[in-house]
């Protein structure tokens, strides 16, 4: 990891990495071919790509609820009693969010929003060593809450077959249909329809980088959740901090991918050296050890800083995904932190218990998105309609104000719209 | 407008516009080249597009609290009144919405949502006619309701100086400076902030498809609204509806642009044949009847359904951005509509009441989005860190079923970081 004496915010420069800009022209190309031929060519295309792409012949698009029965014999028992476990408590968390409805009157009539849920969404399951079972349960789970009628997952054909963890994730989380169908051609497939697979209200998910450009591509016929950069944790420590528990959580993060950012942040510059022997230690036995230490050379920072309230000035500039306080009173840190994904309060809130376990949601805002985003929840799968009854009388009084505010704007025919209510003569 | 016979779902095909794709190869090259501009010569190149576009040469490109006070004077007591009064509205409404934070205890620990408000945003306003200062009052009110600390509004320099109309209006709803800045050159000051214009987390508002393009590329960096496509109206009637009104209606949504849609749904063939004469009489007398007339041809549908079902399934199917009940019971038609921005309920809540003056907000989505998405509402410049507290207890007892996971998603060093809370011996 970088050493740096953090004295003012310019320290930082160069630490923020600028959010994702997937614009490669070649790529960007290919999937806008890959979308207008299955838009065109329907279940025909999509067969032809996993032949193509993933070298697999396929019969049926959709997974048969037999595949799905077997999946359970073929894992081990204490995998589905974790994920039903872990399932439980994202249940539990996401079952108190959620937008309300409400209407108000008052004497010019009723005003009111009316919540509903969306009707049918795609959720894109990457294949291979990418295919995360705690990440379908992240992203069913929140749409089952919300009422949505329909999720349907989709998950590129394995010759192997699909990762059967990945399916009873599925069936524990409710998800409704299964389609053997990846990459943009499974984006494409949820976004126009085809003879098997209907089309869809949003997609979420991540994927390759063919993928996330044909989530960009198609946002605005189908809503998208946000294309995601790589991940990243920041912790905020004291001298009460365990060295070898830090030195784990940042490993536990580097391990995904060498493009994670790690941050560091403390008072206590023993702490600094004493994770760094740590790291060293830990490194020698992980089996991911050469992306963790490819990821904390290139992106991680140690960041000494002079005050607790640099702490949180670094920390709240850096808005990290993931954000671990290991401070001696975790809890009085919450009111400080402006802006973090998801934060771990305390030592026993390690990362992992988040990733897998606890409730929350792990689909985060990445690359410092989260001053403007929000973890996946409840109301990503809710949409609003407004709603208002006037009555006559208020008509008639507020007539002048609203001809007025139209005939400025040179809308006339607007003026006209509420002056037709009122005719000299009536009419029908 | 087109007459068509409503049987079966397939007579809407065609009807449905596809949603925006501003992929306009020359438009998304020049937009590419402002922002990479503006993010490394700042003030600079601000003031060199504004030379270049907009023919103006600025001093300062903040507009002075003497010029938003001089505002005032220059237009109309009345005006002044009724964007008042419009805006008390506004507030009332958005006043009733946003997300709240909660927080849930049980034996494992703390669990909770804390909800912050965006920090500051810039709110974009185009020149020319199309600065309608209720427009600004719809994106700045939101933002203030949510508890924004700074709403920064950009809009381009004018000769003839920036709309009175515009500046009272974003005094009126909070904002709290104004740069004459426009085109993509803007939402690039915005996103990147330069020696002048301090950037910002999320950017709203209309504009050209300069504008629109460099918002579709910014995204990521910052947030964004959607990108509006053309406005839209449906009107749901019974032979109880008035001719007259009907037509004003529609008439007001087709002055705004030739490429608006208009969809008048109803059972009574008799009313179609009234709305249509009544259309020409009125078209006879209107400023800007030739917009209106191009877009009633183009783009306008009267569609006879044969029960009243049908009302709703093809109206659902549309999912309008604007849609009117011109029923004799139109209270009870809320809960048979599924997909609509903003619904005017009677005869009374014509939709200019809306636009202007009611309290909803009239920045809504178009082109069939209403499926997926939201009018602009206070939970626009919200966002929602999650956060837990985890007891030691607890983590001892389900470290099996988190460590299962992580090693079956091979992520070992996520196994090992909730390991290292119980070393056989204990470390400091």
């Amino acid at each position: 990891m970088k050493r740096l004496n953090y004295q003012t915010p310019a320290d930082l420069n160069g630490l923020q990495q600028d959010a994702q800009t997937a614009d490669n022209a070649a790529i960007s190309q290919t999937v806008r071919e890959i979308l207008l031929t299955v838009q065109k060519n329907g279940d025909d295309a999509l067969r032809q790509y996993s032949q193509t792409f993933d070298g697999v012949t396929l019969a049926d698009l959709l997974v048969p609820a037999s595949t799905i029965q077997a999946a359970y014999e073929q894992i081990d028992p204490a995998v589905v009693a974790s994920l039903q476990a872990a399932a439980d408590n994202i249940f539990w968390f996401h079952e108190k969010q959620g937008l309300q409805s409400f209407e108000a009157t008052r004497p010019e009539g009723k005003f009111g929003i009316k919540v509903t849920p969306l009707e049918r969404v795609g959720i894109y399951v990457p294949g291979g060593t990418a295919a995360y079972p705690s990440s379908v349960l992240m992203n069913a789970i929140p749409a089952k809450v919300a009422g949505v009628s329909e999720i349907i997952m989709v998950t590129p054909p394995q010759k192997e077959g699909i990762n059967p963890a990945v399916l009873v994730a599925a069936d524990i989380a409710g998800v409704d249909r299964i389609y053997t169908i990846g990459g943009a051609q499974a984006v494409a497939a949820l976004t126009f329809g085809t003879q098997t697979v209907p089309k869809v209200d949003k997609i979420t998910g991540p994927g390759n980088a063919y993928v996330a450009e044909a989530k960009r591509q198609v946002y605005g016929f189908v809503d998208i959740d946000m294309i995601a950069g790589p991940s990243e944790i920041g912790i905020i420590a004291d001298e009460t901090a365990k060295s070898a528990e830090i030195a784990a959580d940042l490993l536990s993060q580097a391990e995904h991918d060498v493009r994670v950012r790690t941050f560091l942040v403390t008072t206590d510059a023993d702490l600094l050296a004493a994770v760094t022997a740590e790291l060293d230690t830990q490194l020698a036995t992980l089996p991911r050890a050469e992306i963790a230490r490819q990821s904390l050379t290139d992106f991680g920072y140690q960041i000494l800083v002079q005050t607790d309230a640099q702490l949180y000035e670094v920390m709240n500039a850096i808005a990290p995904e993931h954000l671990e306080i290991q401070l001696t009173e975790p809890l009085a840190a919450l009111d400080k932190i402006r802006h973090a994904g998801s934060i771990f309060l305390g030592r026993y809130a390690s990362e992992p218990v988040g990733d897998y376990f606890a409730g929350p949601n792990h689909i985060l805002p990445t690359s410092g998105t989260a001053r403007f985003s929000s973890p996946l929840n409840v109301t990503d799968f809710q949409k609003m309609s407004q709603y208002l009854y006037y009555e006559p009388a208020a008509l008639a009084q507020n007539q002048g104000a609203i001809t007025t505010l139209a005939r400025t704007e040179g809308l006339e025919a607007h003026a006209r719209a509420i002056e037709a209510r009122f005719p000299k003569k009536e009419q029908s």
